[in-house]
């Protein structure tokens, strides 16, 4: 590992969102989706499947002090699925994020008496577990393979660091070191303890950001030891099946152990395999340690993975997770658009592995990803006015087979007020909120720019402080302006990401043009900056028709619509019913403008295209006569973002459309 | 109700087949697969699925009488599924098709010997039923919903009446007519009697069957009872949940108590839903008691349906059932090729609907599709040794898909020994060892020809006797040839079918061009007919490119290719990996030539396409480049008949086929 390339993306503290698209999502998710989520996790929202989740910390707090009384009975048990403590850490990490721009006394109050409420569920020796702590904690740790206590252990140390960092008080953090301490007790290397790992990944990569607040070894430790120990024989999850006597749904099918990435060491593991969340989430703890310890095996299996996915796995929408069976990869080139899964947490653990990747080698194939994710499987996930989620994120949709046809049942065509299973709102807002962490990072006199938004930041480069201010059309057109503030002109390079998508482009500098190089995938300017440089760079955006590999048999003849870093799509509401039955002219001119009132405002595009139409009689099947040939209807498409897609009446939805040249 | 149009099957006993494809199909039945099978129901073929039919007859033999050691120990208890009783019918019927063309005193000694375990294990009262007498006779006729009490019975009804036909021995008859009587007064409308129905239906139409040889009216009456009850209110499945306080899968899911077909009286069913074998069994039923009591509003439905499976869910080979949960229907237009399930029993209980509703009115269609179904959806479920076969019959497969895609599991690329659950290979065997029943049908002094083949027969026209002899190439060639022998001359109508498939055809009489008439499918040739006349009929068999409704999302842009009944694909084998990546030239001439060492005999078609190729690099996406386009190499294409795919090297198939004109 070459590590002259590390590189530090800047904090959250130092990047403010100003204005443009992602300041509008950033108030959505701050003055809405938080605030409702909130409700949603005490159950209050009417409608809405419940959370339990504060239910449970009750509950636990009671049982844990009787003198308490949160109005919980102890009889109603613990409610909902296992893993249902990690809403709440995940809401307090986006609240957190949100406070660093928009400083919220009352919603702090909120989290304090929450805190409150949750230490008063931790026991002495520092568990903190609601599941078993009101279910019997001589159970606890006796199904790591499945009970997300250490999933949920590491939403709690994101949430607690968060909160620790953008409001500097400690009594959350404080008790997850407490309980950190309790875990390193009982699982480990060491003879008498459990030489286990999580079912359920996460807290590899959040005790490495804990390691990054901390400084403690031990914490760093740690996460290697479940990475390290994952996947070694003998395997820790069929021996804990031995003692219990049980048997799991998952080694029994095709996915085996492999469904938790757990059937081989992470060391021999060279494509994505089994749960496509799990999955990405340990491998950013991979990329992680790889890059905190040097590991080049480690690496080189991240490397591996990651190419796996990106080139062969991913949806064009950035999209990862074939399968409902196992909410799964399934194999190379198989990319269904309506059997899909494409959990919207699972864009958000691949987004969360690019980042990763980038700090080991600032490439642009990263930020790329990110950006895909960011506007097109992870904004999906959520509606315009932040109050209704989707799952699963279909890139094809048609509201009869959802209903009648088993192997669609999991594709909903409307967003849901909330989730029995609700790990995506909390992981959607608490992304969005932080989405500054993923714009710039440092290597060496080196800035990069990954994501183009419009915001202020402040970096330190070779010792000085550099301002920076973007100001952006983005992603509705590809006009970038960055202004440096520098008390003393400064030698440094800025490298902002050159997109994957972009057609041709200018660079300037103080409205003249720019000396640069591309490099991986950035544009890199060397020169001495003084105070009040201006970058302008404009990718042009125009629309680019994509078609897929030939190997990917769902997308054959095929293509999808996208401009600039927006996948499109077509829904029944401006086009009508049967879009499979839709060819589209790739001759056609396609037009576009800017439609203010439309889906909150976004730019929507106009082509040409042909329907297959209705055959006289309607057999179901025909012979081809001679010189008889199909009846088409010439039609007008109207292309709208597929992140806005199911704002308006639920329908047909599709991004992959047939075309006429084929 | 037309009971003017009401017509008569030919008896098989008159029937026989004499040459040609599926005299070849009866002798690999006879021959090979009736004696394998009674070697599946012993459990005595290595490394085949183990059936436990006849384990479970000689353990309730001996429970019944603890005098007889048949080998098999008491604690071994039932084994298989709740329905395994009904293989050994299914296989004694098969067998006593056969015995009516070639008798066969050794299988009948067989045959003799397990009807004397099966009676053995009769009790008292008349009652039948391995599962119940091993597991508690207080249980029996708890739970109609799932446990196939009925269906089995139904199919020892059918076995015993064949048995019964060919053989003249009434001890398995007798000992069913003693089950129906204990049925009889424990299910029906009196108060103090269960008013429940089956879970799984065969019994309806196996009683028609057998009021056909007793004339005892409680036979029909009691088809009849079953078939007025099923759906009525309040739900009996719902009772019987409700007394037992189990709940149901299905009842659960999207397919509810319409997965039995009894969620609503059949006559407010007009459409197919839930389990595609049950659905068809239960219509047939409803067809031969709507002909029998002429309830016009019980055919009405009947017409529905039929309507709604051929023109709405009916794959071109006449495979039915698109989903693997509930092996059901799903909806309208919904045929995918690859997720299918297009059970062989279903294509089965397709060609008894199809015959049941040509009793009623013989139109040439219902002979279309037992023509469509016997080559191309039922004869695909066995493999050309006939001892191998499939449940599930795809029109594509990907074998990687099967592995590795929980929705294609069910997907199998090769035939299996035995099935676990083996309904299909006993129903392949009795289908085409009767074949012969599905030929000739009478209606006043018109005798139709529903299927052609090498066979003769007799029929009495006007009290008069009329044989025939036909000789045929079929399938591989179009020409006909009928002789009647006659006494005396004699006026009456000869109506060979005009397949749908047809193209251009001639009908010749002794030589001379012939006067007919062309009559709901059927050419009509009314004469008076002499000793010796030959009819001469050949139709036309070119290579037909089939297109499906515009509505079928799956094959928009597809073309089948058929040629005369026959539906072909393509393999792997013959054409290379990446069918999906295949465009046929719909332009190109196919040229077909009859390969004698291929696959038993089959005409192979061969055309011209073009095959997507590689993208150099191989990256997933792509964005259209102007005046750039897809490469494509020219390739030779070869066809084979579906029905004889999976006979060489296990590997990709495909049906519907890209086309180069879309």
């Amino acid at each position: 590992m070459d590590t002259s390339n590390f590189s530090d993306f800047l904090p959250l503290k130092d990047v403010t969102i100003t204005g443009g698209f992602w300041k509008t999502v950033f108030e959505l998710v701050r003055t809405n989706v938080i605030p409702y989520q909130w409700e949603a996790l005490n159950d209050r929202v009417p409608g809405a499947a419940p959370s339990y989740c504060m239910h449970n910390f009750k509950l636990a707090a009671r049982i844990t002090h009787p003198e308490l009384d949160y109005g919980v009975d102890i009889p109603a048990g613990h409610k909902g699925p296992v893993f249902q403590d990690s809403d709440f850490p995940k809401w307090l990490e986006a609240l957190s994020y949100t406070l660093f721009q928009h400083p919220d006394k009352e919603l702090e109050k909120t989290a304090d008496e929450a805190i409150d409420i949750v230490c008063n569920a931790q026991q002495a020796d520092g568990y903190l577990n609601t599941y078993y702590i009101i279910n019997g904690l001589d159970k606890r740790f006796t199904n790591m393979m499945n009970n997300h206590e250490l999933y949920c252990l590491g939403h709690f140390i994101e949430g607690a660091a968060a909160y620790y960092q953008v409001t500097g008080k400690r009594k959350l953090l404080d008790a997850m070191l407490r309980y950190i301490d309790f875990v390193d007790s009982v699982i480990g290397p060491d003879e008498n303890k459990l030489h286990g790992y999580p079912g359920c990944e996460v807290i590899e990569m959040a005790l490495v950001k804990l390691y990054a607040i901390t400084k403690d070894e031990k914490h760093l430790r740690l996460s290697k030891y479940f990475i390290d120990q994952r996947g070694q024989e003998p395997l820790f999850f069929r021996e804990e099946m031995k003692k219990t006597g049980a048997g799991n749904y998952w080694d029994g099918g095709h996915l085996g152990l492999q469904y938790y990435q757990a059937g081989r060491p992470v060391r021999d593991q060279h494509s994505a395999e089994g749960h496509a969340v799990r999955g990405p989430y340990l491998y950013s703890g991979m990329a992680d340690i790889a890059r905190l310890t040097c590991d080049d095996g480690l690496y080189q299996a991240c490397k591996d993975i990651w190419d796996n996915i990106v080139n062969k796995q991913m949806y064009i929408n950035g999209a990862i997770g074939q399968s409902e069976y196992g909410e799964s990869f399934t194999f190379a080139y198989d990319l269904p658009n309506d059997t899909i899964y494409a959990e919207t947490c699972a864009a958000i653990s691949l987004a969360f592995f690019a980042q990763r990747m980038a700090r080991i080698s600032p490439k642009g194939e990263y930020g790329d990803i990110i950006e895909k994710t960011i506007f097109n499987s992870i904004l999906s996930g959520i509606s315009l006015d932040g109050q209704r989620f989707f799952y699963v994120n279909p890139l094809e949709t048609l509201p009869e087979a959802s209903e009648k046809s088993r192997i669609y049942h999991h594709v909903k065509i409307e967003r849901q007020k909330w989730l029995g299973c609700a790990c995506c709102p909390p992981n959607v807002a608490r992304t969005f909120a932080s989405l500054g962490a993923y714009a710039f990072s440092i290597c060496g006199d080196t800035l990069y720019s990954h994501l183009y938004m419009g915001m202020t930041a402040k970096a330190s480069l070779g010792g000085s402080e550099v301002k920076a201010e973007m100001k952006t059309g983005y992603p509705w057109d590809g006009g970038i302006e960055i202004t440096f503030t520098l008390e003393n002109p400064l030698q440094f390079t800025y490298a902002p990401r050159l997109p994957s998508w972009r057609g041709t482009y200018s660079v300037k500098i103080n409205g003249r043009d720019a000396d640069f190089k591309v490099n991986d995938g950035f544009i890199h300017i060397q020169r001495e900056w003084k105070n009040g440089d201006t970058v302008t760079i404009n990718f042009d955006m125009p629309v680019t028709l994509i078609r897929a590999n030939p190997k990917v048999r769902q997308d054959i003849g095929k293509v999808a619509v996208t401009r600039g870093p927006l996948v499109y799509c077509l829904e029944e509401k401006d086009n009508g019913k049967g879009l499979f039955r839709i060819y589209v002219d790739t001759k056609s001119k396609f037009t576009f403008s800017f439609e203010e009132d439309l889906l909150g405002g976004v730019i929507a595009l106009k082509s040409k295209g042909k329907k297959l139409e209705d055959w006289k009689g309607n057999p179901l099947y025909k012979a081809e006569e001679p010189g008889e040939s199909d009846s088409y209807k010439e039609i007008d498409l109207t292309w709208i973002p597929y992140y806005a897609w199911a704002n308006r009446d639920p329908g047909e939805m599709a991004v992959w459309i047939h075309k006429m040249d084929s």
